[in-house]
């Protein structure tokens, strides 16, 4: 089955609210087998909503309204919809009963618009409203858009949240015959235009009802596969193939098949290998460390991290030596070895980053250019003897975005020495 | 002048991304004296781009299409845009050589398809893309919609938000024949209830053709005053009084009448006295470093930082005693306190702040919740020894946001201190 959304509301048009409702109920549909096609946003007049109405419906099985339902002058859903459908609107005892009883338990004396709250489209299935007022409404329609349903629901983000997931999904989940999978794909140290040329062939051959969506991402590639059909089984098949044969082309690049970020990979990684990481950041200000720490639970593996900005601080610090900073410069891969060599020990971790850049805008050189950085790593060895490894990277971002890409490239860095380690247990 | 938005994107329909370039063009366009309609939301498919572009443009004077505008073969825009106005792609020489050499300039080989990249609408004014490679357009239409414009920019929000800001809302602002000016209030420590009711009264007085738009912050408040109306002199005068009127009744929360982030406030602060920062950060794990070197120059005044998750690695860099940890746990003022001191003394820093605490989700206890930081603030006096101070902050947010918030308090506190210290020269 095919929706669309009507989001209502002036507060959407005018840049003071963002519209996450429509984001809940395109996924919580997904689930349902209903592919949601169209998103529309409109004012609080009759007309508007009236005429949205009848575009949507004639385009689609189901037509999901939020919004416009309250008491207040400007909630004008109720209205439009009882003139589109030529229905009249009924009391509903239940809702009222509900209402005046809720009032009633919280020592409130019951208002005078809750009769008018609990008006509902006649025939209509009624929606309880479990953390408000307005009740939402399930309508069958007939006459030209016959088998046809148009649900309403209140703006209320928990409100209408509680509304999809209890009764909504469930009634659509039974009536809808097909079946949408997706998978996640996510990709780093490679651009949306490389990654369509690696898979290009892949691309060309989808089974039918299978397609593919780039996300975009500062640092990378989150790709989407979708199938949809009628077969639980071939739909889930075609998907799974997909999935294993882009990530079969492209494998150096993909870290995950699932939905989730490069740092909570790794701290996966690490974890699995019983291994604690450590940070030393030049130009990169914190940003890996932040990375690190935005996945709960990463206190198991992080041991701590430095921001040495100054060529004392790394000195002071990390004990990077006077003369690999007088010789090759604070930004140049001995001194990024240097840096993750320090932290290493200093920190007493299994595994040390470094980052020593130029994030720009100013600070550039021509043989050390904005958007270059020099990356280390170090790690312990068995014996106790450190390996220590480096690299630069190149990119051509604002300074926010250089951050970014560098810290990506770092954990990166990390990212591919882990898989080379094996995991425990 | 009457605009719709079409967001086009399979990934706003499945739920993945909530469409928040939608809100920031209606904020935009409100400033420029252009109301928003209509926002559609369709997805990649070439069939449904051109008969959303058909329906919106038959409607408003003004359709903005955003997404899609890619070298990949899911970005669909340009070839309905192409077929629906019955133009031709041309090449865009001065797009191509840029990007070329933007290139060539990051060290990497030119890729084939930066030429299908700069193809353009024929007659279609190009808009410069800052932050990125596929360029915007702006197109006069002819025929039965003579005197409309589409407009097509990037789905990637920082790119498309430079062009809306750079070219998109003056083209239109000239045409409208109206002056209009925006200031920007930039509050910290308040949400955005709590300054609407400070300015309840001013807002309830505004002279005509002056609006507010507060616009979401995940950690203050950002207000944006506009004023619209044909004579300069009055609609600047008008924009200066509201503003100096907000900004007296919300003083203590206002730290820039620009649009400048806290951090770069409190950067400028630093240099004009003539201090070096430090910081000591266990919850936020690196972000208050990271967002105070996100600012340009940052180097001339931030010292360094530690990132210290582990109760060791608190004594061991910053000489936090292990009673003080035993006594009162991680999570209390008295270690942020002992944090901040060890930060300023071993950084040999003029000031240093200290953040820790239960990001979340795990974690919390009775006492110490999820959502409590602990913050240290330690200054240098003139005779040397250290003046230091704590305070304790709670929010409510997922770990992300809880990081967030933590720092912004950290970085409010530094704020507020350096406001007591006097600048130089």
């Amino acid at each position: 089955m095919i929706a669309e959304i009507i989001s209502i509301g002036d507060e959407l048009l005018t840049g003071q609210k963002v519209n996450t409702n429509a984001r809940l109920i395109c996924s919580e549909l997904a689930g349902a087998g209903v592919g949601v096609k169209r998103i529309i946003v409109c004012s609080d007049s009759e007309e508007a909503i009236t005429g949205q109405i009848a575009d949507s419906l004639g385009r689609s099985d189901i037509v999901l309204v939020t919004g416009g339902l309250g008491p207040t002058r400007d909630d004008r859903t109720r209205q439009a919809v009882k003139a589109f459908l030529k229905r009249e609107l009924v009391l509903d005892k239940g809702v009222y009963a509900r209402t005046i009883e809720r009032y009633r338990s919280s020592g409130r004396e019951p208002a005078a618009y809750l009769e008018q709250n609990a008006m509902v489209i006649d025939g209509a299935m009624v929606i309880p409203n479990e953390k408000g007022l307005a009740p939402g409404m399930i309508i069958t329609c007939d006459d030209e858009f016959r088998e046809r349903f148009l649900v309403l629901m209140p703006g209320v983000p928990q409100e209408m949240e509680a509304m999809i997931q209890s009764t909504v999904v469930p009634f659509f989940t039974d009536r809808s015959g097909t079946v949408i999978v997706h998978s996640h794909i996510k990709a780093t140290g490679i651009g949306e235009t490389g990654f369509a040329d690696i898979i290009h062939d892949i691309e060309d051959n989808l089974p039918d009802g299978t397609s593919l969506a780039y996300l975009p991402h500062a640092a990378g590639v989150n790709l989407r596969v979708s199938s949809i059909g009628n077969d639980k089984q071939g739909v889930e098949k075609d998907n799974r193939d997909v999935v294993e044969s882009i990530v079969g082309a492209a494998e150096e690049f993909v870290f995950a098949t699932a939905d989730i970020s490069l740092e909570e990979c790794i701290g996966g990684m690490l974890q699995t290998r019983g291994l604690r990481i450590a940070v030393a950041e030049s130009c990169t200000g914190g940003l890996i460390a932040s990375r690190l720490t935005d996945i709960s639970g990463s206190s198991r593996y992080f041991e701590q991290g430095y921001v040495v900005y100054s060529n004392e601080s790394k000195e002071r610090n990390l004990g990077v030596r006077q003369v690999t900073l007088e010789t090759y410069g604070a930004v140049s891969e001995e001194v990024a070895a240097e840096m993750a060599e320090g932290c290493l020990l200093k920190a007493g971790a299994d595994i040390a980053v470094s980052s020593t850049g130029i994030a720009g805008p100013d600070g550039g050189t021509e043989q050390k250019p904005v958007g270059m950085v020099c990356l280390g790593l170090a790690c312990r060895k068995d014996n106790g003897s450190v390996d220590s490894y480096t690299t630069t990277f190149s990119t051509n971002g604002d300074r926010l975005r250089n951050k970014i890409r560098f810290s990506e490239a770092a954990l990166r860095m990390v990212w591919k020495k882990l898989k080379s380690l094996p995991a425990q247990g």
